[in-house]
């Protein structure tokens, strides 16, 4: 523990810049070496950020752009988080990091989408490095822990597809149900749609207020659906239908879908609702039993407030009988586990520390 | 126009109560007579309630007890609003109004449903009063206005149905459209909630969070699919699931469903996109064309801020052909459209005035 | 009633001209015969704004700029209101209707300040129009009623002001009491700043958070300034310190000052804090005995939410004997009695109607 | 670092309690050796409260009552933490800890007034254990940190006296400068109530709700003055008005004070502006210099989110020239600076630790 990893953050100002740049600042086995920001390019984060605290810390920490960092300081970097917008990262790794030699954490939507045809039907334009997408893995730790674990390149996960893909993952990779109709109506909070600023993101057109949006072509459902293709090993549309939640952190996933069994003796009972909820409560035991960052509550129902500033998913799943549809519902930080404290879980895993390691509480 | 409908409020001092009660003393055509509250009893209202605002009153109205009111006091009222909480309105009415000649308005749930074995289901007691549940109307306006205006009692409809049923009447009424596998998502500021001092309902408990609760049987359940059967002419089952939003009102309901049609034409062409929307479309506008109460948006998401306030339901629809889900939005005020305002819009009709009277903003 | 007014709106897509539209659009005795957006010139208002309702309406309102409008439909108008921001306008005025022969009620603030010095200090430049300066009524009705009721230019009150000064004016202006050292600590809701696309405006800002702001130098502070001089008829210089809320609406002002007494008898007890609670408690009494929008609590303390929706001003009052201090706290609905419905009132007034009428509720 | 400190949390369930465990949990350098709450005996933290995460912990911790605690376990506790309502801890101290040897540190408000005769004043009954009071040190480490260290009994000062002593501190010890007429207008988030189960707390009491409360007499304002006149020695009785915010955490505090010069160069200048603010900002930066936990910010105006979910407390100064006022404004987390924060920081200088250990971030 003598020598500390040099990390840098691209893109160190938005919402999910900054929380990662509060963990690392306090993680014991990282130092962030450098971070850039455009608009707040030679300010200190304290100055810029209030809320960013460094006087326990050693250094100060300014923003700066990348063209400011040379190269031999660059090619010190143990790994490398990029927290850019859409189609941002890739112009970023084309332009800096061909030669990078470090691990790359892009926290980023460009590298999620494993297949470039996919990725033009919902980012609309073709892929940037088509030769390197399939290099990166999906970084969901309670999916791919293994890959992670060897990886140099990690596409971290959505915050939307995160909420949804742990909640599906334990019925889909079970056998012995048959899983349909997925339908998944999601609720994030507002720093979801990063520092934007307009007229919609304004207090008063959301306080007091609820609506949903992008209802019919969300940029999420390509990787959704990618991913719940894989767990299930079949073809797989989904409907999805975000809102918007009057709360500064958080999403709340609802989703309903039809269950049935291939377990013969359960059939034949005519899906008896004791059996197939019991059969189901026990693939989220099995699946989670060694999860440290997904709490399944049974047939309880998780609370936003709950998970809000902390690196956990909470499930509670229901079987309602008079219709045969399993409700599930899961609920995260869409900063934490679903963008920064997710990355941080990836870096962890990749340098063999321990999972949980500046994530705790 | 010289003299006004005499009123009375049984249970003023709820949320629902008191928002009657502000409407009512704003409302040109109507004197309320009386008010009871067995927490405030003896107590001014706007010394009960300073937002109560009586400073241009003739009178200042007292919160009292019904055994106090002497009955050829009661048999002078023109109409009576029955506020109260699940199983106490058939009580009121069996105790006290077996006689009365008067019109009678109960917002509470006791004669939404027609069935008493029905009923008895939901509500887990036998009905009271199982010889004049018959009698009740369903007072939704925009379905049974008809009916309404001839009827003596009303049985103002649930927050929930209400944004359910306004969502859903169109196309469930529309023959040339199948509607199947409805999946309703609803979401309720607090105030829906009630009064109710518990935990969970505390500041802390609900700011900056969501979850859903009574996942598998809320009771609205018995009344949504009454009406929803009696729209389509067939037997459904629905699912429901109500959630708790941070706010203190409007209920935000997301329905989602499969639509197939019945025309040759148009299902020859299996399913094409543009002319089902089409369709769809246009069922929402001709149904709606001369509801006052009701402002269809065609494509674009409705508010919820856009209705708390105001006795409005707005509609918006998208229809996802991927997966051939139609989503349809619906916003209301859970106090005005689906509680107090409706409850006087009823009256208005059954009294021959305008139907906006006193509701108008 | 046969004819109804004809009112002009100036502004009508900011939060308070769009909230005056709404209640003009309610109002037995006004037509709304045109408004003006630059913004949403050409679109309905029930388009711009889904929650302006015109379902109930004979006409639909269209926005409009100024100079689409023909000149001799702008001489029939018999109200125009002004709400423009800050130095718009006397710009407009001095434009469009220096010949213009109906009332103005100017919801900004360039006609507030009488001194064009004091205007320059607060306001950084020039007044426009000083020969007309002295013409405006300050349209605070509880102070000015006899003054407005005969006026043909008003300048409607701060919303800050409103706040302050109808809980100050009672004890200023009551002969027997001393005040000093008047410290003023004011909170508002977020639409106090307009529709203003800026960071600090942003849900995600203001949300979970607090702060004062413009603790120096705010506009506000000359007319503050100049109006207790004239009820106190001396010269006063007060400390006030605004801060932002996260609420939608509402404005709740703690007024701390020292206070003394010319009253002998009481003077002699040593300022008895039982005598000078009672002189003080009487005097609010009086003053606003008969003010319909006022509504004095004693030694209760006012709440926002039990405003906000309303036209009332709310007052309460406690007297700490400990230091001599006497704290008066309000709250207001800045949109209705700090901006729209304050001027709704005026407009009542100089036309004679009843001083409620539209405002209600 | 071989053997952890063995801590003990009395009262373990409230806002403070919870909070104190969840930072007890994941500090590197303290093991939680039971806590207590009598409501919920026998369960699991985490299975009580959802958001406290046990799933990285090597041992479950289960509520207790302090009567199952065998003797010798509390025997050998290092350090015990009192979260205790107002007459509740000397109670306890007086049952269970007149033999403890262990250090105390009650976080309640039993033991904050030296002086029996004040502390009846305010909390309305005899102290109990008078005979001790003087042997509990104020724990407020940026004033008493040396006194602290070497303490074993420890009084944690309230949330709202941390907020203002930290703001007041510097110009109170600046010999040069003369502070006077000091007013204090603080605001606090709910978790301040505690989690009580009352009317005024409910969401809709809260949300979209601002008022004052205890205008006259909280029981902070004896702790309040009697640390101010020890920093300022001299008497001093000082205005203080709380208000309830709608926000779950943080306190921000307005104080408005007179002040004055001893110096005489500058009292020539008549107070000349430029020179007073100079001096006033150099003693805070002086006096914070070295506390990692206070962030001055010079003339800029501190933000509650930036303090929300840290132990820091941030301070910003204004000087009106116009009426010699200054302003001074704090935030802090009521629930870490202004409680388990600080219990925290005070056990880690109790024991020599690091003062940041476990409550970086």
């Amino acid at each position: 523990m003598e020598t500390k990893l040099e990390a840098a953050v691209i893109g160190g100002s938005g919402f999910t810049g900054l929380e990662l740049l509060k963990i690392l600042n306090n993680h014991p086995l990282v130092e962030v070496s450098f971070t850039t920001s455009k608009t707040y390019d030679g300010l200190d984060i304290g100055e810029a950020f209030p809320s960013y605290s460094d006087k326990s810390c050693t250094k100060k920490l300014k923003y700066t752009i990348i063209d400011k960092i040379p190269k031999n300081e660059l090619a010190k970097i143990d790994v490398i988080f990029l927290c850019l917008p859409p189609l941002q990262s890739m112009e970023f790794v084309n332009n800096y990091l061909m030669d990078f030699k470090g691990k790359i954490i892009d926290i980023g939507s460009d590298f999620r989408i494993n297949d470039p045809d996919c990725f033009k039907t919902w980012y609309g334009t073709e892929h940037k490095l088509k030769n390197i997408l399939p290099d990166f893995i999906y970084g969901l730790p309670e999916i791919y822990k293994e890959k992670i674990a060897i990886s140099r390149l990690i596409a971290n996960p959505g915050c939307y597809p995160t909420s949804i893909l742990l909640a599906l993952a334990p019925v889909l990779k079970e056998e012995s149900l048959i899983i349909e109709d997925i339908n998944i109506d999601s609720k994030s909070g507002v720093t979801g749609a990063g520092r934007k600023v307009k007229p919609e993101y304004l207090f008063c057109s959301v306080n007091e207020n609820f609506f949903a949006y992008s209802v019919l072509a969300h940029r999420h459902i390509g990787e959704i659906e990618q991913e719940i293709e894989k767990l299930a090993n079949k073809n797989f549309k989904v409907s999805f239908t975000p809102h918007l939640l009057p709360v500064n952190r958080g999403i709340f996933t609802s989703i309903y879908c039809k269950v049935g069994t291939r377990v013969k003796e359960i059939a034949d009972d005519n899906m008896e609702p004791g059996k197939i909820i019991d059969s189901i409560l026990n693939s989220y035991e099995e699946f989670y039993k060694d999860s440290i960052f997904v709490k399944f509550l049974g047939q309880k129902i998780p609370q936003l407030k709950d998970v809000v500033g902390t690196n956990m998913c909470q499930i509670g799943i229901a079987f309602d009988d008079r219709t045969g549809t399993l409700k599930i519902f899961s609920a995260i930080d869409n900063l934490l586990k679903g963008a920064a404290g997710q990355a941080v879980q990836n870096m962890n895993i990749m340098f063999g520390f321990n999972e949980a390691e500046g994530l705790a509480g």
